[in-house]
C-alpha cells in the first residue's frame, strides 16, 4: 500500500521518563520518541507534552493535526478542561484519535466515551497475549494471530466503555482476566481507536507488532476528508410539504 | 407478557405548558401526565420537573427509579451540573434512560453519547413516518411496520449520535429528510433509549404507537439486576504468575 | 421478574450419551434432561433428538416452539437440509435460538452467520473463566463477574462468526487463548444466542451459573410478537408521486 | 489520498441490456462498462458475466480479484451453487465484495448474510435522496450530504439483513418510504458493502457520487492482507495446563 501524507502529533503526559530512573532508562527522549519511531506515516510528525504552553495543543497545532495519538496516566486532572474541549471538538470535526493504555482514564477519552472507562488494574510482570479477533479489520494488517508481551501490566474486564463499532483485538492475561484491548468507534466525523498496552516501566513501544498496530491505526483514523454536515435550522424543506402554514 | 414491577420516573422540564398557550391546551396536566398515562408497568410513576428542588431528582428519588424518562428543550442550560452527574452516575450503575425528543441536546444524553447530539430541525407541520427497520427488537413489539404522525416537527440527518447499538427504527419527513429516530445504547451498566417524536404543540404523546413504544422502551431499559462490577486494583491474581517478583 | 410463558425445545444430537460411558455417566438422561433442569421459565419443555422422525423438529413442533436449544457435534452432516431449511424460516420469522458448544458447526449456526464458524480447539481439562464483558445485558443477569469451570474443552479465536450485535462474554483458557463465549445476533424476526460451553465429557450443564445463562437467553430470545413485516410489491406508494407514469 | 492497486472484476448478469432496448440504450456497453468508467483505483478491472463459462468467475479470475462487484437481477438462479460458493471461500479468505441493487437477492449475498434479504419494492420513477449518516466512514468520503437521484426503482423497509457493522446511508423515497442503502459487512477475512442504487432502466451508474460512493467501496473492501487465522486442533497449548493428562 502507498503511503498517505498524514501529520501526527504525539501527546505524551512525560512525567514518569523524567521522575523514575526506570522509565527514563527504557524511554530516554520520552515515550513520544519512541512511537513516533514506529510511524511509517508521511507527512509531519509533532510532540506535545503537558507541561508545553497549551500542554502543546494550541488551536494551529490541533488545525494542523490529522491523528493526535495519547498517552497520560500521573496527571490527567492536571489537562486543562479548555484544551479538552479543543480536542473533543477537533475530533467531532474529523480529526482522529489513538488514545494508548492508561489514557483510558484521561478526560478526552472519558468524555468520547460517555462512560466511566473504569477497568481492573494489576502490575505484576505478567505474560499478555493480545489475540486479533477480527482479521478483515484494517488495524489488524500484518499483525498475524497474536502479539506476545513478556511482561506488562494488566488490564482486566468489565472494561467501562460502549460497545465498539469495532472489536479488533482481546487480551489474554497470565493471572486470569482478559480485556477488550483494541476498540474502533466513531465520534462525529472523526475516529477513535483505544490500544491497551504500553505500561512505562514495560519497553513495549519498542515492539514491532506494537509499533504496526499503532502505524496501523494512525492510517485508519486519518480524516476521510468528507465536508463537515450542516446542522440547526433547515428552514426551507428540500420537498413541498401540503401542511404547510 | 407478564409485567414487572419497574418504578418510572418522568422527567419534565414543564415550562412550554405553562407559557405557551398552544401547549397548555394539548397537555393541560403536562407532557408528563400524558406520557405516565401510556404506561402499562406496574411500579411506582414519579413525576419531577425542572422547578422543583433538585429538579425534583434528589439521591432518593433516582435510587428508587428503575427508569427514567426525560423530556427537555427550553432550559437544558439550567438543569445543574450537580444533577447531571447524579443522574448519569445512576445510568451507569444501572438505571434505564429514555430521552425524548428535544432531550437530544439535553445535557445528560450529550454526557452519555461522548458526541454533539446536534441534528436539523424544522416547524412546519409536516408529516413523519417512522419506520420499523428491527422488527426482533422488544421495544418494536406491538407497533407494525411504521407508525404515522400527520404533524410533527422535523428533525433530519445528520443525527452526530455514535452508531446505536441496536437502531430499531427510522423516519421518513415530508420535507425530504430521514432521521435515526429509535436508537439504543448500553452504558456501563444501564441502557439508553432516545426516541425522537414529541414537539411540545402537537399531540403526540396521545398516540397510541408512540406510546406503545415508550412503554416497551421502559421495560427493555429497566434494570437486569447485575451486581456492579468491581472495578480497580485486582492485586491478587486468580492465576500464579510465573514471573511475579 | 414473573415469568413468561415460553414453549422451549431441546434439540440433542444425542449419540455421545449413548456410545461413551463417560459421557453416559455424566448426563444418563441425554444433555437435554441437564439443559432443561435449569430452565425456570413457564411454558411446555419439550426434546428432540437426531434420530426421531424429522429429527423430531415436524412443522408442528417448530410452530410450537418459542425458543428452539440446539446442541450437536458428531453429526452435524446427518441433519437433513429440508429440516434445517424449516428451522431457519421460523428463525427469520421469530422464533429464538440458542446455539451451545459444538452446535458453531451445526448447518443451521453456519447458514444463520454466514461465514464459516471455524474455531481453535483442544481437549486438555483446561480451565476456563467465562468472564462478562456487557454487565449491562439480561443474558448476564445474576451471572457476576465470571463464571469459573474448572476442566472444558478449549475453543479459541479467531471464532470465524460475523461481529455479534451484542458481545456479552468472553473466555480466558488455561492454555493461553480467549474466546468470544456469548454473542447475541438479531436474523429478521428472531434471536440467535451462541454461547460456548458445554463438552460432554464434562459436568457443565449441572453448573448453575451456566444453567442461569441459558434460562437468560431463552428470556431473551423468547419472540417479541411483532407482526411479520410484509415484503413483495408495494404497489401504491403511501405518498403522491409527481413524475408517476 | 494516493491510490493503491486493486484488481477488480465487475460481474454483471448482462441480460436486460441485450433483451430490452430501454437499457440498452442507457447501457449499451452493459452496466459493468459504465461502472468501470467510473473507478478511480489502479489496477487491472475485468469484467465477468452470467453467460461466461464458469460465469467468468473461474479459480484463477477470482484468486487475482481483490474486490468483487455484483449486478444480478433476472437470473439469481442461473448462477451455478459451486461458483457461488467459490465467490463465499474467496470472501471469507479476504475477497471485498460490493453487492448492488438487485444484487440483494443474489444466491451469494444472501449466503453471507444469512438472511432472507427481501424488502419493498415498486417501480414508480419516484424521486431518491441518499442520507450519509456517518460521515466519519471513508465509503461517504466527498459524498457531502446526499444524494439525489430523480428517477429510481423504491426499495423499502424492513429490508431482511443483519444489522450491518457500519450503517452508512439511508434513503429517503418520494412514495414515503426509507431504506438502510449503504451497509457494511465483515465476513471472515473478507468486507462486503451493500450499495442500493442502480435499476436497470435509469442512468444511475453515470450519477458522479453514485460512482464515488463505488469507488470508496472498492478501496474499503481491498483486503488488508492479513495472514490467513489458523483453524483446528490445537493440540500444543501456549501456556502450561496444569490438569492437563
Amino acid at each position: 500500500m502507498t503511503q498517505q501524507k498524514i501529520n501526527v502529533t504525539i501527546w505524551n503526559e512525560y512525567r514518569h521518563e523524567k521522575k523514575n530512573p526506570v522509565v527514563g532508562e527504557i524511554y530516554p527522549q520520552g515515550m513520544h520518541a519512541a512511537i513516533a519511531e514506529g510511524l511509517s506515516v508521511q507527512g509531519e510528525i509533532k510532540f506535545a507534552t503537558l507541561d508545553d504552553a497549551e500542554h502543546g495543543l494550541s488551536e494551529e497545532v490541533l488545525n494542523n493535526t490529522d491523528v493526535l495519538i495519547w498517552w497520560g496516566h500521573l496527571a490527567h486532572g492536571e489537562v486543562q478542561d479548555e484544551i479538552v474541549e479543543r480536542v473533543y471538538n477537533r475530533v467531532l470535526h474529523g480529526m482522529g484519535l489513538i488514545v494508548l493504555h492508561s489514557g483510558h482514564f484521561s478526560k478526552i477519552f472519558r468524555k468520547l466515551m460517555g462512560t466511566s472507562c473504569d477497568l481492573k488494574w494489576r502490575e505484576a510482570d505478567e505474560k499478555e497475549r493480545i489475540w486479533v479477533v477480527n482479521p478483515a479489520h484494517p488495524i489488524a494488517a500484518g499483525i498475524g494471530e497474536y502479539i506476545e508481551l513478556p511482561a506488562e501490566e494488566m488490564y482486566g474486564e468489565h472494561f467501562d466503555i460502549p460497545q465498539p463499532d469495532d472489536l479488533v483485538m482481546v487480551s489474554w492475561f497470565e493471572g486470569g482476566e482478559v480485556f477488550r484491548s483494541g476498540c474502533c468507534y466513531n465520534r462525529g466525523a472523526g475516529k477513535v481507536f483505544y490500544f491497551r498496552p504500553g505500561h512505562e516501566t514495560y519497553p513495549t513501544y519498542y515492539n514491532p507488532q506494537v509499533r504496526k498496530v499503532i502505524d496501523n491505526a494512525v492510517k485508519w483514523a486519518a480524516p476521510v476528508g468528507s465536508e463537515y454536515p450542516k446542522y440547526g435550522h433547515a428552514k426551507t424543506p428540500l420537498e413541498p410539504i401540503k401542511g404547510a402554514k
